[in-house]
């Protein structure tokens, strides 16, 4: 495995899931997180956003010069899109380009552009391991002509690559990875200290690997950070992994 | 006017709007709730609430040994049932029976009876100004046999009257009244001062009068008072409802 | 094998889901439908159904004298709950629970009682293999006291002898049999042929079999035959149906 | 009154509500209807229509030439949107753009441009007479530079007016008009005779009138015949205005 050399890295962006409120419900994050993350995934409506919120979130984001991506999820509020359902390729389709297009009714709004899809939840697993639903997510990233966020290695990667769709790959700092580099997906958020995320960025920044929760070093490529907004604390696990950036990458 | 006699009168009840949560959002104030109020009004998931949020609300309600009502309201999530829709009395009934039905399967599970009825946000609005969309109310109560929550001097208590279905008439005390004793409902919840609140009561119990925004003093009667949970602050609103209770119309 | 005597059999019954309608959208079958069954499985509102149609189902069965069973479904309009989902036993039982709970609502209303209970689409496969899963929608028949509709020789079966609730076996004759016993569920209606469905039910009857789709011939025990309400030409299959069983097990 | 000049006339195009469908539930018109009306106004979702519904609506669409707008509605499936809601003015804007948004996702799929905007249902009475709300449908218009298809001499055209955004005055031929020359909405579909709407549209092109319910002569000016397609019998209706039109403006 080579060591990555801070010096002449690409600094890594940080990305967060937003406005998942629902009507009067709000995690209560947002606020402070546009203050450090640089990318939005915001909420399309199916796992979690309405439409006040999402013209609110994008109006937020544009305030902050926080760049926006489309977070389209399975049609499942009660499970947060964190429940599989079996669908074919041609109704994930369907379900991006709906929430995609239902995003950027918001972005003409406020005058800002779509940046990056990243599918929620469940269908982010779902399209990782399945080739051909995730198909699906590329056409519409190909379509807006913009990158797909996700995990280096996976069917995300793979089919970007084969379908010349930028892709960017996350490192996640709320969850724990499985021995074969999976991420261990969670249906209730818990809290995470902001120590340790930035001990996994520091990690994955100096040696490229991270720690899954057998113990096994994988290796890591990545060029964004995620954090999620729906867990307390939300806002300072983001600080502290921007504070390990800093360290080790410096801007400018 | 005549005086409350507080020795003669009968206790009256706190009464909360409960398990409004969806998915992974929820209030927060649930389980300190509770542990002050007597009545527990159950969102049936159509403003907020669902099937496993149902299931554990009751439970919770049951292990406190609060009595349970359902708490049903217009289909409108994003709008948290605080946006009138124009309904036919047909639509208000069977939208009342599904709420109410569905609440009862989860108390058959933890082993309870159905205790009342209230009619939540816009819903209750709707059918306290129109007696035939109230007598639908009445009608899915009547069959249950269990009392309507609502407001005295309205089609509520009116239609309840008629139908010889029991009336139960609350306060409010994180509402305000307008001169002519309705309710201003508001569309997002705001902390209330637990002082104020307890004031609203004494002065209820001591003067059978409440003060209207405008400084007008109404007559009031009520049997229950209502804490909303959706504001923050709500269990110490409900600890001083509770406390004023105890001062003025001591328990057994 | 042993070959079924007609003469001593029990006549089985006919079934059919109804009420599969949403707001102004009906398949159509079932006024025609609700003249021919002997058992109603209401749609819940969770694939299809919605309060008013709930409730005019209730009206009609108990007008024709169809008894009336709960169709609970997966959360899922738009697949009409024909998408499978990863669900845990809870909630499971809390979507049975809250959709059995609904309905009751109108059997209140229209003085009928609960006859069964017999999930829909994907959640019947689902708790078909998945004992874990049949175990929430036993829990609930056993609450409420009814039998369940499902197929011999799945989970459906085992887990409700198990309990010690009463089971229903059904012969589908509109949806083919693969060569294990299972069922092939179409996401979208087919039209049925009327002949071949009262063949199906004939050989069913006379040679307790019924032939899968690759021409294996498979035993078949059922007390019940089911006709889906979505396709054109149901209470066609219905009448050819009940024709086929008044031949072999002539009533009374 | 002024008569219409027939040859110096503009040609009305014909508009039909489409993609109305829910699932597995279709009103069954829409092939037909293609074949016949120059404009598709798209579910969008909200009262009908559905993301693969919504794609190959869009795909029917593209292949007949049939130019597309987008057909926003109250968020209401189960009275098909034809139940008023009181709604701020963001409100209204918010559920415009996310349905309008939603709607370009599936025209950039299938490479078309939105043609116009046309409030559904209660939205389109809610703004025809709340001018505050039709600003809201005015400025997504606005943004996207479509024209708005509405009432003539409602808030409809006037706001439009204030605004420069391009209107389109329709004529309806399976709704009665009142005497104040306001639609009268129902809420379920019922047959139009083609007779009577061509009828409707040879007076409405001679004399520039429509007969109210009561017998009164409208003055009716009108550059577009709506055709409703939830009824049945509905591309008869369709093609009678058409040939009406072909009668008295002839095409080229």
């Amino acid at each position: 495995m080579t060591m990555a050399t801070p010096q002449t890295r690409t600094r890594p962006t940080v990305n967060s899931d937003m406005g998942e409120g629902i009507g009067l419900h709000r995690f209560g994050n947002d606020p402070e997180l546009l203050q450090v993350v640089d990318l939005a995934n915001v909420a399309c409506g199916f796992h979690a956003g309405d439409p006040d919120i999402m013209s609110a979130t994008v109006a937020g984001a544009v305030a902050h010069g926080v760049r926006i991506g489309a977070h389209p999820s399975l049609p499942d509020q009660w499970g947060f899109g964190r429940r599989a359902m079996v669908l074919t390729p041609e109704e994930v389709e369907s379900l991006v380009r709906y929430q995609v297009g239902a995003l950027t009714g918001f972005l003409l709004q406020h005058g800002a552009e779509l940046h990056h899809l990243k599918p929620h939840g469940s269908l982010y697993g779902m399209v990782a391991k399945d080739p051909a639903l995730m198909e699906s997510v590329a056409a519409v990233a190909a379509d807006y002509g913009v990158a797909v966020l996700g995990m280096a290695g996976t069917a995300h990667e793979a089919v970007c690559a084969e379908r010349g769709v930028p892709f960017v790959a996350e490192l996640y700092v709320d969850l724990d990875y499985n021995a074969e580099g999976g991420l261990i997906i969670q249906r209730t958020p818990h809290a995470t200290d902001p120590g340790a995320a930035a001990e996994r960025v520091a990690q994955a920044l100096e040696q490229g690997t991270v720690r899954a929760e057998d113990g096994t070093e994988l290796p890591m490529r990545f060029e964004s950070v995620c954090v999620h907004s729906d867990a307390s604390g939300a806002p300072a696990v983001a600080r502290a992994v921007r504070e390990a950036i800093d360290a080790h990458v410096p801007a400018g």
